[in-house]
């Protein structure tokens, strides 16, 4: 195995700004071949050369209606009390839109405008103006003018003119070919995935790199995984520098100092212009030339590779076709809650966006390079910038749509207690009418009622026993949104238990074993509905949370905790049926509680709301919940109560 | 030859929103049939169904860091003044990123705060948290939770999740096939162009459609012309009804009542929902439903079907796919001048559209709906309601846009004269800032002076003749522009000159020829800076407008004249040089005229306008014009006077 020269982690690491101004300067004026295309097959392609128009269109005198064609002067004189008549096949002659206009005619009269008289002759009562109904030769196209310019990417009415005006080739830049190279030897093909045992992870990267350079209008060239070690880079980078790819991407591998290989080997080979990016995800990236070829060590986690991709191979991709970087088609909207980001780090947040009480509101979701979902769930992104410490609640800020902005119009936001019901709940919608999304944000119940009182959502989720009284959500209520009119929708009554591994092997009954010294307790976050209810049941027992181990260890949604049980993180935790059901482990039954939707007056006449309560009171949503176990949905749909800010009414 | 039952002109015409809601009433439902289809394959792809993780991502808990696996609880207690040292491979295991936590292992402690000490030691001088730098089981996707809902197009990072979460294959709508098929016994394919003759026409709204089809993530199926007659039609739309394909697309030929056929076929075969829509370009629509297909039939003219497809083919293809039909994205504008418009017609209007003096202006470009170019040079498309007689001068409008709005911002708006050197100019600018487009208007130099008046463009052509000095430009800047500062750019001096068919057999010597009864002249339209040369000639002759048969013939365009001769329908035409060359013609010297760049000084710091200045004055744009022939370019760039709106600096 060939050994790296040096070792050099982010020694001189550049600001995005700077990065993407070297790449520029470097590559900025590269340009794939240009080639001959048919025009039939040109659809998106961009011109290298103009094109100029062969032939004029029309290219001869042509009837634009159905009638006569006649020489005008012969019809001066023509009226309604001095109708004129003409032989046909002399001075009229009958023509279809589009036949040649005969010899020695000009004008054409409609059809509807002519009397067929007997015999031969047509009668008129009006006078012909010269060229009338006449498509003249070049009113559309002059033969010899500039069509279109080069650098024009065609678009479907292009290519009719092109054929129109005789252009049957355009010389076109070719499209733009991107060697794409995983690497990491604990990767295998999405083939094998089944076969994927610990340590070893599905490669999918090269697929959404693929993916991406294919929206960028390139050619992808995905290639097989290769191994992480520095021969094997050096070797295969080499070989992608002399192929006829217009761009090399060598997507890090997992392994130590993957990155730097990258580097170290772009370095020996050509020109290593940038290593590390102060930007987050996407850090580790790397930019060189081999010759004149642009390489981009593209990181290895998930989002850092698209955030990286996005800011380099993007841009880049276009220019090489003659293009300008499209600009991110974005918005204004407001944050939902404060975010802080790191001085000197050009942050990338993943966020929601929906428009609540005609705010366009932005609620960040994990950030996580690896974690892929927090790109597919987004509606935006959100940059910001090195320079700031964060972004404040409230604080206006530019968004970049990972959504057509239309579509935000039908985006249902969502914040508070997760339940998977909530699943069925957001394929109904898109189902029923495909406009609709549902981005929701799992932060607890009381995090929803939060965000109800900070009219950030279009509803909540909520299942808050009040302990004294053995009701849900109407005391926090009235504790968290006075002045706030909500009203209060069962989604159902559900089962809360402990999750433990299938077979139960530490026989676990009850509450009162999760004291039991060798137990391992999984948590969920302060506020959520669950962590409250399991207080309630330590309470009873006399329990305290010094007792329970792992009382401190976080999860927050009920599939996490499930995961912990049955990845053996943890041997026990509380969590609904429906969450043991879909991972196999065993449910001790603890209690069956009321899961709420609290929906803010000001969105109850929102039509995606009213979509909500058609579905929620359906048999086909009811029989697809209640197939999941644990639920009883028998009253789903069932106003519970009105708050009106300061008092109840109708509370069933 | 098969008869049509009846012929039934738009008896019934809709509205487009009648039409639109028919159609969707009819065919909003549709869907192609699912497959499945591999990941890998499937971006782009709209999901048929959710999609549930097959598996936790990550699906082991796994080093999130490079450095050392331990269990916290034993490094409990370790600090700056007492390190605390573990024995590799048995308490402390080196581990990279990804790789996965040893039996026994908790967290992380990364290599940078590990030191290693002699033999198979470590030292650690802070305890550990427990799960510190671990990727956990399904941190990212946990098994059997919602992955995507159903009605979801797959972007490149839904394919990674997919791929992570082990969902190898997706059911996904099938492609919408749509069926063209052309029909016109004129017609003949683009690879025969070369020999159409007059009445022929080159077939390609097929490719349009095709093109506008694929723009939908749709598959064309392109078939061959077939002649227009009622017999084949019907025989054909038979077979399309019958085929595979989502819907069947028949292009309108151009002979009498061929779309009559279409709808009176549609008639015999199922039922004909709308036949004719009462929108402009695009009136003679066909919509119809053979059993369950759609069938459209698209009109002839080449803006027409293309109206029609958008209105009709474009909704249909999103809905069979799942998808709602996406807005076109759109800008708000100020009309630059009065466009009247027919009431009951809802009218498609192109338009020219740039940022003048910080207004987006839109100025209309030719209406004809079988001019294809008015839909290629064109920046917008304005709608107006059929309700209303047209859109006043400074009227505020909703333009959709054809290039996207960031574009418009480098949109360079030329409003005024034409010359040949104005197409080099637009590719020039493309060629040095791809994002720089030029949208030009040519309505003659006078109507570009008054362009500048009213703050429509960033600059104009002109070379209007000053008959008492010999001069250009400047006295009528005086007249019209007062209080406007301009600056005056000379482009070129050029020659004007007669026209005349090859050979000269009407042996025209000058313009006292023009007089003789036998010769047919073409003249420009009033305020063309080429008919105010004509007249000051005609006048210096001592000849009158009457005494010229065809003076009431005007043109726009050089081009235009030179094609008048060119194809017979005048004898003579004044025009430059240029345009006689390029299409051949006899060119018999009039006289030489500047022709100037009116700048208002509201743009002359505009970068696009500097970027103009630049290239006027390179060589290689003066070579490139002088091929054309006719051009003195010495002194183009020069300065020619400066106008403060009241009187005159530099003038040189």
């Amino acid at each position: 195995m060939e050994s790296m020269p040096r070792r050099n982690i982010y020694l001189r690491m550049k600001t995005l700004e700077e990065s993407r101004g070297m790449w520029r300067e470097e590559t900025g004026g590269l340009r794939c071949a240009a080639q001959l295309v048919p025009t039939v097959r040109s659809l998106g392609r961009v011109t290298a050369k103009p094109i100029l128009a062969r032939r004029s269109v029309p290219h001869y005198h042509g009837a634009a209606m159905d009638g006569f064609a006649v020489s005008a002067c012969e019809t001066f004189g023509a009226s309604e009390v001095n109708p004129l008549r003409l032989e046909v096949g002399k001075s009229a002659f009958a023509v279809d839109t589009g036949d040649v206009l005969p010899e020695g005619t000009d004008s054409v009269i409609m059809i509807e405008h002519v009397e067929v008289g007997s015999g031969s002759q047509i009668e008129i009562r009006a006078a012909a103006f010269p060229w009338q109904h006449v498509r003249k030769v070049g009113e559309d196209i002059v033969a010899g003018e500039l069509l279109l310019p080069q650098h024009h990417p065609l678009r479907p009415a292009d290519l009719g003119a092109l054929l129109a005006a005789g252009v049957l080739e355009v010389t076109a830049f070719r499209r733009p070919v991107a060697w794409i190279q995983p690497t990491g030897t604990e990767l295998i093909s999405a083939e094998n995935a089944a076969e994927a045992g610990p340590g070893r992870i599905v490669e999918f990267n090269g697929t959404v790199l693929a993916g991406l350079v294919e929206d960028c209008q390139g050619e992808p060239f995905l290639r097989e995984t290769i191994p992480d070690d520095y021969g094997s880079i050096k070797g295969f980078l080499a070989q992608a520098a002399a192929s006829d790819a217009d761009v090399v991407l060598i997507n890090a591998g997992s392994s130590a100092g993957s990155e730097d290989y990258t580097a170290a080997a772009i370095g020996e080979l050509g020109r290593v212009l940038v290593h590390g990016v102060t930007m987050m995800p996407g850090k580790p990236t790397v930019l060189g030339l081999i010759g004149d070829k642009p390489v981009v060590g593209v990181p290895g986690y998930p989002v850092s590779a698209i955030m990286a991709f996005e800011q380099f191979v993007r841009p880049l991709l276009y220019w090489l076709q003659g293009l300008p970087e499209p600009a991110f088609p974005g918005v204004e909207a407001v944050m939902g809650r404060k975010l802080p980001s790191r001085l000197g780090l050009e942050e990338f947040v993943r966020v929601i966006l929906g428009r609540v009480q005609g705010r366009l509101v932005a609620m960040p979701l994990q950030r996580g390079a690896g974690v892929i979902t927090s790109l597919t769930r987004a509606d935006g992104l959100l940059q910001i910038p090195q320079e700031l410490e964060g972004v404040d609640v409230d604080e206006k800020v530019r968004v970049r749509l990972l959504r057509s902005e239309e579509q935000l119009e039908h985006t249902l936001v969502m914040i508070g207690s997760h339940d998977n019901t909530i699943d069925v709940l957001a394929n109904e919608l898109k189902r029923r009418d495909s406009r609709v999304h549902l981005s929701s944000s799992n932060v607890g119940s009381l995090g929803g009622l939060m965000a109800v009182r900070r009219g950030q959502t279009h509803l909540a989720g909520s299942h808050l026993l009040e302990t004294d009284t053995g009701e849900y959500n109407f005391a926090y209520i009235e504790r968290y949104l006075k002045g706030i009119p909500v009203r209060v929708v069962q989604l159902a009554r559900r089962q809360q238990g402990l999750l433990v591994k299938p077979g139960n092997p530490l026989q676990i009954q009850g509450i009162e074993d999760l004291a039991r010294p060798e137990i391992r307790f999984v948590n969920r976050q302060a506020g959520a509905g669950t962590r409250i209810l399991l207080d309630y049941f330590l309470d009873r027992q006399g329990l305290t949370a010094e007792a329970i181990k792992g009382y401190d260890q976080e999860e927050y949604t009920h599939m996490s905790v499930a995961v912990n049980v049955l990845s053996g993180r943890a041997d026990c935790g509380m969590a609904i049926f429906a969450a043991a059901r879909a991972l196999g482990l065993d449910f001790i039954p603890v209690a069956e509680e009321r899961y709420d939707l609290i929906v803010p007056e000001s969105s109850w006449e929102d039509p995606k709301i009213r979509l909500v309560l058609d579905i929620v009171v359906s048999d086909s949503f009811r029989s697809m919940v209640q197939k999941m176990g644990g639920y009883d949905v028998r009253s789903s749909g069932r106003v519970m109560g009105v708050w009106d800010g300061t008092g109840w009414s109708g509370r069933g």
